[in-house]
Parts: structure tokens; C-alpha cells; sequence
């Protein structure tokens, strides 16, 4: 179905909300350490985004009791379109409501919904512009974070999800990971919008949670910098994973938890994938360069850890299911 | 204009033809020396692609008593598009084609065109897979060229084009130079269609000529090795501009000439351009940093060589003409 | 005691001698995946240099029906340098011989020495010339190997160690490890002769082995794109240990196992030690920066393996004796 | 002629002192942007150190009315070895004083020589310890100057100078670049005591006058960085020449100008020479690659322009006079 007959074309992964207890601490950890750049805040808000934004804000940290994801947001091309997204979204029966322009900072309308799989999605339109730092050389960094790239989430049931996010919302898929067998089962999904990689990873696992928000550096050398960087100050164990080379995406990686212990990637060196008959790479689970095409074991706080979601309907954490598929690889679940 | 109303969906820079004069030569250079990957061959050409592409050519060599360009071609989404592409044409009163399947080896069906400005520009819509190497790290070899990603080309009048480009084929607008004084001319456009700085650029000046095909590289560290590479063996001389950083499009670059004066860019580092609301970069025609953000002075080749165009209709090289706003900018006027 | 009382001025770590089971796939792995350069062999040697070497080979692999270590050797300023270290070994009543010129290929005469600690230690002064590859640009290879770097050997009593190559031998100490307590002993040491961090580390553990030689590389690209070529290939569990910084040395760091478990480190990024009131770095021996600055958790092969070495004396393999003190950090003892 | 006979051993290049017009001018220009550590300053003098140094200054800001170099210093292995030096000079019938501790802030006592070529170089051997920053990421700013590497001074008879610093203070030599034609005459030295390429480089030109000193960082992407921040700033005039990669020492290049004109050089990747027997690399003059292995011509400028010197005898700054062969290749000299 293409964009003409869905009515809304959706632009890409816009922005996510990071619930943090300690919003100073927060801030050494994304603004001092990291470079993001802070665009407005306010008692209960930073609004950050990255080198390469033009836009208000592709992280927004919120003061909360309890760490997790306030809801996470894609870009849609026109505002009539997000009235075609909230038709098909009450179609389905999920709860939506409308987010008036100025009521999350920096945004026009918007539409909240909580996805059937139990996550806070927002999709938005329009959104102030900030002054482009990309030739600002001068305010690099730290990390020098760019620009989001994806949303990693798992969920028990990735099928479903796959089924919403193409079939409904329209997203291109480049990449999955089937089970093993004579009847392979969906395991996760990368899927886009723009013209990389991704703008959402589905994986399968425990869930509704956001494993982690990818963002984009430069290159290599940006994550070397970012990890001695971390190392030198007092977030060495804020590292959890890498640096190393991803199967999936082939892009170089990096993953940091901050002091609440939200996941961020830091990431580089993907694709292209503007061509609409991309035939997705197929990978099984069990390949151990799938993840890692090199690098050390992934450890297990990465498979049993994410970040738990908040409800739109009523301000709770989602409650979290297992799925009825295996959540990691044989070679995982052996070790265990 | 959206895609649903022009019934078409141009979805990149698809690939390019030079014309080289000894095969042999060109092969040694692109293929031996900066690692271009071979996936067909035949007496007259060698068809060429990038360590991320995925499908038959980016770059063809075709065998020739003049170097130049034989055609530049666009990937429409399908073939129906082509069908609507060439009503366009035909509504503009231009020359038109189609090349049959097979006719240009790995490619379906095609629509050839000599547009207004007189540039060969092929649409196609369908080419032969090739295995994907870009994780077969064992075939990186040279600059590591990854993909096609721009043209750039020359020609007297750039606002004609513009309105060609962007009205009537749906290009979108990144960046623009424009002329001193009250009434600003356009000078230059960068224009895309994938999410990335630009698919083509418009530039004034003698045409109709294409001035360089940009190849996309990882990285800058590639750029650097490359450099070094074709210092130490024979092609010194092929580096005609650069390593530097461009002011417009914020890439890092080195141009090179190959053995027929050809010109190719490496480039790597510029952004993603999803955004539909994107507001296009303004830069002064004057403005020191605009062509290079820093680096050495442009040499006058390149603003007086650029590669002739072959025409479609009879074969012959399509006559130069001079533009009526200056060439380039006034510092270097003053310099000639 | 200076250059002058001493009699002999030792300039670096040399060469070393690789016992490999199978020279074709020690080749295979060296060679065309690595990027060492052949400078001469026969049936039995492959005598390997690196890009920046100019001299005859710093790494033979040597066929053998077990994996180890032939000899490491040091290179002395002059011939007259070796007499005196020879008079010096024959007072400690250590066994030494003549190695006539050309007995080792390109080498001119050396001292082979079996030092009190077990090592096979050889002196050499003269050493055939080679082409210089430094500019030879085309000749760079896979993870670009530019020379040896350093020995890294493991025994019971480095204490002792450390007094002959500091008092006997002349080597400075740029960093050393000690042992927690009221009393720390010395657990490793880090040596110079020429002006980097090392030429031979001692660190404690079953001994007498060599544990790994370190290699240079120019930068932490080359040590990335190794990474990717070997995962790439047959070689993904060749890679032990890394990319990580060590804290020791600062380097950036990734250790590899050759087909027959021999060790190398690709190193990169180290220091300038020519100052000769250098203060030693101090490092506890559980300090978890001490070896890896930031990185994954070493794994426990690492401190179990070790290449054995060959008596110049019998051709038999040195005996493993246990060290008094502990061969790991607490952290590590507790996970055993 | 060994240390032992010359009674003292000169350690590497130790500092140099640039003399600035605006102190805080230059502060801003060394300290803010190119990321050199204050060690100490007072209302005349700012001392700086890289990364890399234990010492109190490599390079000192000195107030002054003109620019220049105040004077250039060699580090001496001990207090006892300064005296010999002094003994050499005055067989020379050289001017020479001593500096007493702490007359140079950080300093112990020190040789202050006017060379008979009318350079002022000190010799010094104790200096303060200040803090390592190499493993102090968060110190790390703008180009990441780790250190002192080189000088490299311009005068009219490079040969003389060449019998003194190889022939008098022990200098190594690596390189060197000749006249063309039967009788080839030097025309340029690079010279070392630490295992570096050079602490000293001897050109022909007009002098007695310092063209510049070159400071280590520790990879390209060092100096790519520092090109983009200098180029946003205030600071695009101050690139003077490069990045490019140098025949002579094979190291990556950016050569600036600061405010007052005086140069340094970024300077990276040129390799250990810690063998005694080296056998000089030759270049000829005319070489197009001996200066710029790659990169655009070296400008005029570059062939003009050094800093003047300032006489330690009456502190007036030292005549220039011509050099009887020409200072620049032929292709340069038809060109002017």
C-alpha cells in the first residue's frame, strides 16, 4: 500500500522520552559527557538534540520517581496525516488522544497512542526549528552525537508488531532474524522509513519495552574518543557493550547505560536503503555473527535488561510479558 | 507536487556511463587501484559497482574514441513510473527512447531521454541483482568505494533546470548558491530524492557538461588511504582537489581525474535530508567557505574542465555553450 | 650503570621465532590476512617483516611439530657490544653459544643465550637490509603491521627478571605493576630500550612462556579494519582480546591467536619515553584500569596461555613452574 | 664519536619560545582552540605543555614587541653534561651563559648558547614535573597536541650546521635532500636524537631564522578535527599548508600560523628510528614528492615566511642573510 492510499506518510524516528530520577545527573551524563546539545528546559525538562538537528528536540529527558520511557515518537510528513493515522488507530480500538500544539514543548499537534503491544507512540508533524550546528565545529563534544537513527523495542509477540508497522504504518523492512527449523518463526525485524538502516528494530523478548535509542556519530573515531572519554571520568561502567561491529546493520557500535540505566546506542556506519525492492537479509538466530559480527560476548544484562514504558491511558508502567518464543539465542540459554 | 499526482517515484541516482578511451587504462584505475567491483564485462564495457551496492552497476566504462559521459540514469520505483515519466517528456516536446531489457546489460526496461539542457538521462526501473559485499570485508580494496551517491553537472542556465528537477520530477531542495546583489540569481542547487545532501547538482556554467560523479566511502580515514595510495603508485597527478571539507554539504572530499580526465569525487560525511519541511542552506556565490569549508584553493580546472555529453539521439557530443551569469566567483575572476 | 661501563648498548626488541605446526596456514594467516612482508624463506622458515622495518625479518615462523617460541632476540648496537654481553651471561654461569652469520638467515653473528628464567634469548647486531615499504603504499595489506613493538613474557620470579634486564642489561622502566598490602611486591614490569613505552614486559604467571609479541600499527583505523577482515574470514576466534585501551602503556589494543594458539597483540598509540629521569607509572595489581582501560572483561584464556619456549641448550621445551604469588587480579581469583 | 667520549648526551628536542605580540591573543589561539595545557603563566610568559609531557613547558609564550623565537631547546641528559657542551662551545669561540634555576620558570640550570649559525639554543637538563595527562580524556581539546616533536630551522649554510649537529653534538641523521646535478650539495637534514625521525630539521633559506616547530598529535583524525574547528572559528587564514602527507619523515601534516605568523606544525605518523646503523634516506631537491608525498603546492609563503631569532648576546633579532644556492626547487623558482 503506498502513501497516496494510506494518507499519511510517516518521515521517520523523531524523538523518544527518557523518564530520569535526577535530571542533574542526567544532564552531566547526555550534555557534559556526551554533547548533546540542549535546546530549552525547564524544572521537569531537557530538551536535547544533536549536532546535526535542525529541530527542537530527539531526546527528551523528564524527572520521574521511576526511570523508563515516557513514549516515543515518529515524524509525520503533513498534519492531515495524523488524522489518517488516528483512523486506522481507533479502527484497530487502541487508545489515542490528541497532544495540543505547545503541550510538549517545541511541538505542533500531535497524536498519543498506546499501541496495541502496549507502547506510548507519538506521532507528530511539526516542530520548531533550532539553529543547525553541523559547521559549528566549535560546539562538538564529547560523543559527538548527531542525530537519532532508531528505537530498538521488544516486545513477546514481534509478529503482531511487524504486521502494524508494515502493513499498517507502512515501514520498509531490510533485515530479520528467523528461528531456527523447518518452520521459521519471525524473531525480529528491522524496519525503516528513511533511507537507512532502521527507524525501529522489533525484538522478541519481554515485553512492552524499549531496549534501547540508537544514536548517530560521525564515525569510529567518535566512538573510541566517547569510550575513553567515559572511561577517564566516572561512567567506565556505563559502557555495557562494545565498541564492536553489528551483523544486523553492519554499523559500529557502542552501548552506553546512563545513571538511571537507559539504554542508548551509540552508532555508525550503516546504509542506504532507498531502493523499494530491497530484499531484506536474512539472518537466524543462533548465527553468532548476527549481533556480533566481532566483539566480545554480549552480556547478559543486554538480553534481560530494557526499559520499562508508561502508559498514555493512565500514567503507569506497562506490565511487562514474557514471550512463548526463546528470547536469546541457544548458545545464550545454554550458558544461563 | 506529491508522488500520487505525478505517478512516479524517482528513488535515486542510479548510475553513470563514462566514455574512456583504453578499457585496459580505465580498468586499472578504477577497478585496481580505487576497488571497484566488477560485476560484468564484455569487449566494450566494464560495468562496475560499490562494496554497498546491491544491484548490477553504479558505473559503466564504456569503450570510446572520446572521453565523456554517455548517459546519467535515475531509479524510478517502477516501471509504470517510467511510463508517466515519459508522458512529461513527451508534454516538454523532448527527445525520448525506450531501451529495451538487456539492451544496457542487467537493466530492464528504460526510458532514454535528452532532455531540454541536453543531457543523456536514462530512467530505468529494474536491474540484475549482484551479491552484496559489503560485509565481506576480504573484497575491500583502495579508497573502498561504497556507492554511487550524486551527479553533478554544468550548464548555463541552472534556474531552468531547477524548475525541471524540482517541478516537474519532484526533487527536493538541500542546499542553494545564489549571486550577490539585490536581486539574487540562482547560481546552484542541490537537490535529492534519497534522504541524503543530494542526488544532483545543478551548477552554472559551460554546458551542457557533467562536471563529477560523487562515490560515497566509509569514512575520512578511506579518503586519506586513498590519497596515499595513488600517490605512491602512478596516479598522483589524477588528484586534482583535496582531501578538504566543503562548505556546502558539510562532506569531506578528494576529487579525481582518471586516465581520460574523467572526474569522480570521494566523498563521505554529509546528512540525512528526510525532513519534507527541510529549508534549503542559502550560500553566497562569494562566500569563501561555501565550495570549500577549508582546504586548498580550487584549482582553475576545476572550474574550466568538465565532461562533454553524448547524445542520445545521434550520437554526437552535445555543442557547449557559455552561461550569461558568471562561471564562478569573483576572487577568482580577478585571479584569471 | 651507562652505555660506557656496561660495554654493550642494546637498541630494541629484534625478532622473534614462532614455532608453527603448519607453515602453509601460519603463512595464511601472517601473510595474506595480516599483511606481514615476505623477505625470504625455505622449507622450513618464513622470515617476515613489517612496513616500516628495514631490515631483514622481526617475526620467522619456523616449522615445528609443537606451537611456541624458537628464541626472541634483542639487537645490539655493535659486535663488540656482544662480547661484552657475553662475558656478562658466562659470569652468571648461564648457558650461551655462537650463532655464526647467515646460521639464522640475513642475521649476522649472535649470542644464543638461555637465561637464568629459562628464555632462549638471542644478541645480534648485523642484519641484512631490505626495501623499505613505508611509502610503498601498495604493498599495505590487511591489518597493516609497521614492526614489532615489544616481547611479553611470563614467569614465576619477575622481581629477579627485572634486576637483569634493569641492572645487567640496561633497559629502563617506563610503568610497573605491584601487589596490594603493606609490602607490595613487584608483579609485572614494563622495559625500554628504545623510546616507546616497552621492548619486553615481564609479568608474573606459570613461566618460563613468552605471552604474546606486540606489533605496531600506525592508528586504531588499521586495528578496526583487522578486526573486520578477520571476522570476515576464518578468522572470527582468532580474535582473543579487544579492540580495548589498556591502561598500562595507553595503547589501543587487540590480541590475536595465530592457527596454532601463538599469541600477537596489534598495538597502537603508546608514547614518546626518551626522558631519562622517567618516574615509573605505578599500578596496583587490581586495579580494574590496569589492563584494560576500557574494553570487555579480559577472558581467562588470557592468563592461561602462554607459548612455551625451546632450550637452545637440549631443543626441549622449557618446564612450567608456578609462581609464588598470585598470576591474576583478586577479582579474577574469585570468579575461578 | 659515542656519548662516553663526548661526555653528554643530549635527550631530544626540549622547548621552544615563541615571542607574541597580544599574550591573550595567542592564549586563545594555543590554549582555547588548539587544546595546549597551561602549566604556569604570569603577566609576560605562558608555559605550555601537550598531553604526552611530565614537564613543566614544550613551548612558552614570551610578550614581546615583534614576533620571533626567543630560542629553541635541547633536553641534556644530566647537569654534568651541560658543562661538556659548554667546553664544545667555547672551543667554538660561541657566545654562552648560564641560566640559572628558576631565571626560566620550571627550569634547573641551563646553557644559553648563541651558535656561531646565530641561533639562540638552550641546553638545559632538569625541569619540573607537572601532571600526566595522557589518561586525563576529559583534558583533551581542540587538535589533541600531545607533544614537542621537532624543529626545524632555515639557513643560508645547512652543511656547516650539519658538521655540528652530527659532528659535535651527536646528533642521527635520517633523511636528507640534495641539489640535483654531478656534485650534489645538501640542501636539507633531518636529524634526531630520540628514536623519532627528527628533533631537528636543517633547511637552506634565508636565515639565521626558526620556520617552525612541530608539534605530535596522535592520528589523522586528530588533525582533520583541528582543520574543521580552526575553519569555524576565527581561524581559516591560519591553515597555511596541508593536511598532506610529507615525503621526508612520511608524517601527515597541517602547518598553521598563529596570530603573530609564527608556525607550527601538526605532525603525525612518521616512525622509530632507534637503529644505530641507519642509513639516511636521500631525496633530491626537485622531487615533487619529497616535500608533498600528496596534497595541493605548497604556497609561496611557506618558502618566505619564518620567525626571526632573537640574540641571546644583545637580545636584538639576528640579520638575515641569503644562502648562496637556491632555497626552493626549481619548479618553484620558474614559477615566481
Amino acid at each position: 500500500m503506498k502513501v497516496a492510499e494510506r494518507g499519511f506518510d510517516i518521515v521517520k524516528a523523531g524523538h523518544i522520552e527518557f523518564l530520569v530520577t535526577d535530571l542533574a545527573e542526567a544532564k552531566k551524563f547526555y550534555v557534559d559527557t556526551l554533547g548533546f546539545v540542549v535546546s530549552e528546559s525547564d524544572r521537569e525538562h531537557v530538551y536535547l538534540r544533536g549536532l546535526e538537528d535542525r529541530y527542537h528536540h530527539c531526546l527528551t529527558l523528564t524527572k520521574s520517581d521511576t526511570p523508563g520511557v515516557g513514549h516515543l515518537a515518529f515524524r509525520v510528513a503533513d498534519e492531515s496525516g495524523l488524522m489518517a493515522v488516528e483512523k486506522l488507530v481507533k479502527a484497530k480500538g487502541w487508545y489515542s488522544r490528541w497532544i495540543e500544539p505547545g503541550e510538549e514543548r517545541g511541538q505542533g499537534r500531535a497524536l498519543m497512542v498506546e499501541d496495541g503491544f502496549g507502547f506510548p507512540v507519538e506521532f507528530y508533524s511539526k516542530m520548531a526549528r533550532e539553529e543547525w550546528l553541523l559547521q559549528r565545529y566549535q560546539s562538538y563534544r564529547g560523543a559527538k552525537v548527531m542525530r537519532l537513527d532508531h528505537f530498538n523495542i521488544m516486545l513477546p509477540d514481534a509478529a503482531s508488531a511487524y504486521d502494524w508497522y508494515v502493513g499498517g504504518l507502512g515501514f520498509g523492512c531490510t533485515e530479520v532474524t528467523e528461528t531456527e527449523g523447518r518452520k521459521p518463526e519471525l524473531w525480529a525485524a528491522w524496519l525503516r522509513r528513511k533511507h537507512t538502516c532502521h527507524d525501529i528494530a522489533l525484538t522478541t523478548g519481554r515485553g512492552p519495552r524499549v531496549h534501547h535509542a540508537g544514536f548517530t556519530v560521525s564515525d569510529r573515531a567518535s566512538i573510541m574518543d566517547a569510550a575513553d572519554l567515559l572511561a577517564a571520568g566516572e561512567y567506565l561502567k556505563s559502557m555495557e557493550r562494545g565498541p564492536g561491529r553489528h551483523g544486523v546493520s553492519n554499523a559500529f557500535f557502542l552501548y552506553l547505560r546512563d545513571p538511571d540505566g537507559n539504554r542508548i546506542e551509540l552508532y555508525t556506519g550503516d546504509y542506504i536503503s532507498a531502493d523499494p525492492d530491497w530484499v531484506p537479509v536474512r539472518w537466524k538466530l543462533n548465527d553468532p555473527q548476527r549481533q556480533t559480527f566481532w566483539g566480545a560476548p554480549t552480556p547478559e544484562s543486554w538480553f534481560n535488561d530494557a526499559m520499562m514504558v508508561r502508559s498514555p491511558r493512565n500514567g503507569e508502567f506497562a506490565k511487562v510479558v514474557a514471550p512463548k518464543i526463546r528470547d536469546r539465542p541457544d548458545y545464550l540459554l545454554s550458558v544461563r
